[in-house]
């Protein structure tokens, strides 16, 4: 059971604001740490483990900053909640899977969740709306601040935070936008963009994260290199170049606009026609045509859907989001039927 | 340009009476008559041909069955209006490609059609909505006596009537049904149909004649025999085959709806989903998601359609009636938006 503090349902993080936010889902922000007088969690002892959890709950509950989130004794979750959070991105499909003593934070509107005991003995996350990078690392930074004061990190004066991973030395930061690219996919200039993010050593991946297609058109670019830059560099970079693919993508949404336009609103109604009329739909379904959609809104075509409530139903169209809704667990069957029903619902122009 | 006398607004026989109309579409008998003193069209000269249409005037405008009917100088016809008709059911392939003196006759609701100078001098033909085999029959049997008085047909004491394809002769009656028969198929029950058809000596086609496939779950079934069994026989056997098969199809789908009714209902509502929202639709496409519609009104899904808006869908979708309705000939893509338009309009629960 979750604490009361989180109920999952101010969805902030999905409400399509910050800049840009018709083509930049979210921002996220993590940072990897690591107590200095414990051995990485992969070669940690049940002690050690507990050391830290201890810590972290010592630490969580004296600051101000993080009184007020839930600590959740994650091991003691459900499959269905763990995967629930691991949908909505809160937390690491390794994170699910592993079996160690660990924690979960979260605060009430889910936009800072921390990780003790993933691969490192600290992630911390910060996510937002659009193009919000800014914000988040403020956000991130004064937690990071509080939590350096009440438990000494592993740092190394030449090479910075150190890392399970050696992937995430240096600043121990991942940064990271979720674009929504169908202009540039179906004009096919997509290769174009992945690989000028390839030249800028920028990793690209699908919506369900490392090795997922571009189911969707989703793409998560975030930077490979933790490493010889400061994290206002970094975060820069990142800002930057989502913005400049933003606005590629509007000009190219236009020209199709003004050069395709019967393909793209056959397109754009049949994938409306689809969502709102089908009484099973599976996952892939919904995300590949609630991308057609999303193209319809930002074209002005589809004018009684909003962003925000293509973003809800993103989410909350995966297998655990619908068991949640629900209030049960259903089989394959089933979910694709209660899916349809809550598409629907949310999609069609009489009950908006 | 047609003549007044016919305006192809009436639909008779697509209004959906008649019995078992929710699976057979409609009903139709054709009589092949030839001159006795003139060659078969294919091997008669120019003056021939003027003789046999000239002699067809002359009954025609002097006997009050045909009177009323309008007389076509077919070859005078431009190619979409012939293909209009040929489209319609009205005329047959051949006869629009025919390049020889020909008339067309017809009534103004259509239930009549005659054509001078085809394959044989005349094809008569009567087509009803539903199983109306026998009232069909009445009347072609009526106007088959009239002209019989004005001009002497080839007739063999025991051959019976003589046509240029020994195909015909005899009845030279062609007696046909057009069945839609999607929960055959569904269950795959559809291939004993259609042996059980050629066991009894009966012809399988599909929508459009000789060599279509099955498209939109259609099926044409005829007589191959036109010898050895008078007239009412030959009816009596088409009338009982449509009626069992209409019975075992309602069986089929009433077993769809109890068994699968989850995937039956989707796959309905997508196809209403597709034909209401799409902003191009194919000929194929319109055929295909049709026969689901079609379904679902059978079953009790779609309440706010019938099946006479179904049957008119068909045949107005078709490439020629579009071009004939928006009043200029289109090329295919423009073809695709008006025929999406057009379906769309007399889908949609708003616009009934």
């Amino acid at each position: 059971m979750f604490p009361e503090q989180v109920q999952f349902n101010a969805n902030k993080w999905l409400r399509a604001t910050g800049d840009l936010a018709d083509v930049v889902l979210t921002s996220r922000i993590r940072l990897a740490r690591n107590l200095q007088d414990v051995p990485f969690t992969r070669w940690a002892l049940p002690d050690d483990l507990a050391s830290v959890t201890a810590r972290f709950r010592r630490v969580a509950s004296g600051t101000a900053e993080l009184a007020g989130m839930a600590v959740i004794d994650f091991p003691r979750l459900d499959a269905l909640e763990k995967e629930f959070l691991c949908e909505r991105h809160l937390i690491s499909r390794e994170f699910v899977e592993g079996k160690k003593e660990s924690l979960l934070t979260l605060n009430s509107d889910e936009t800072i969740s921390i990780m003790v005991n993933e691969e490192d003995h600290l992630r911390i996350q910060a996510i937002r709306s659009g193009v919000d990078l800014q914000a988040a690392w403020e956000e991130l930074n004064a937690i990071d601040d509080v939590l350096e004061k009440g438990m000494r990190f592993a740092f190394d004066e030449r090479w910075g935070y150190l890392t399970a991973c050696p992937t995430n030395i240096g600043t121990g930061m991942r940064c990271s936008v979720m674009l929504h690219l169908p202009g540039m996919v179906l004009t096919q200039r997509i290769d174009k963009v992945l690989s000028a993010a390839a030249q800028l050593n920028l990793a690209v991946r699908g919506f369900f994260g490392e090795g997922s297609e571009n189911t969707g058109n989703l793409f998560q670019i975030s930077n490979q290199i933790t490493l010889g830059a400061t994290e206002e560099e970094l975060i820069q970079k990142i800002a930057n170049i989502a913005e400049q693919i933003a606005k590629d993508e509007r000009r190219v949404q236009r020209e199709l606009r003004k050069h395709a336009a019967r393909l793209i609103e056959d397109r754009v109604w049949r994938a409306y026609g689809l969502l709102t009329n089908a009484r099973l739909l599976t996952s892939r379904e919904v995300l590949e045509n609630l991308s057609d959609i999303r193209l319809g809104i930002s074209l002005g075509l589809v004018e009684h859907v909003d962003f925000r409530t293509c973003n809800e139903i993103l989410f909350y169209a995966q297998p655990a989001h619908l068991q949640r809704m629900a209030g049960q667990p259903m089989e394959a069957s089933d979910r694709d039927a209660f899916r349809a029903d809550y598409v629907r619902r949310n999609l069609t122009k009489e009950n908006p």
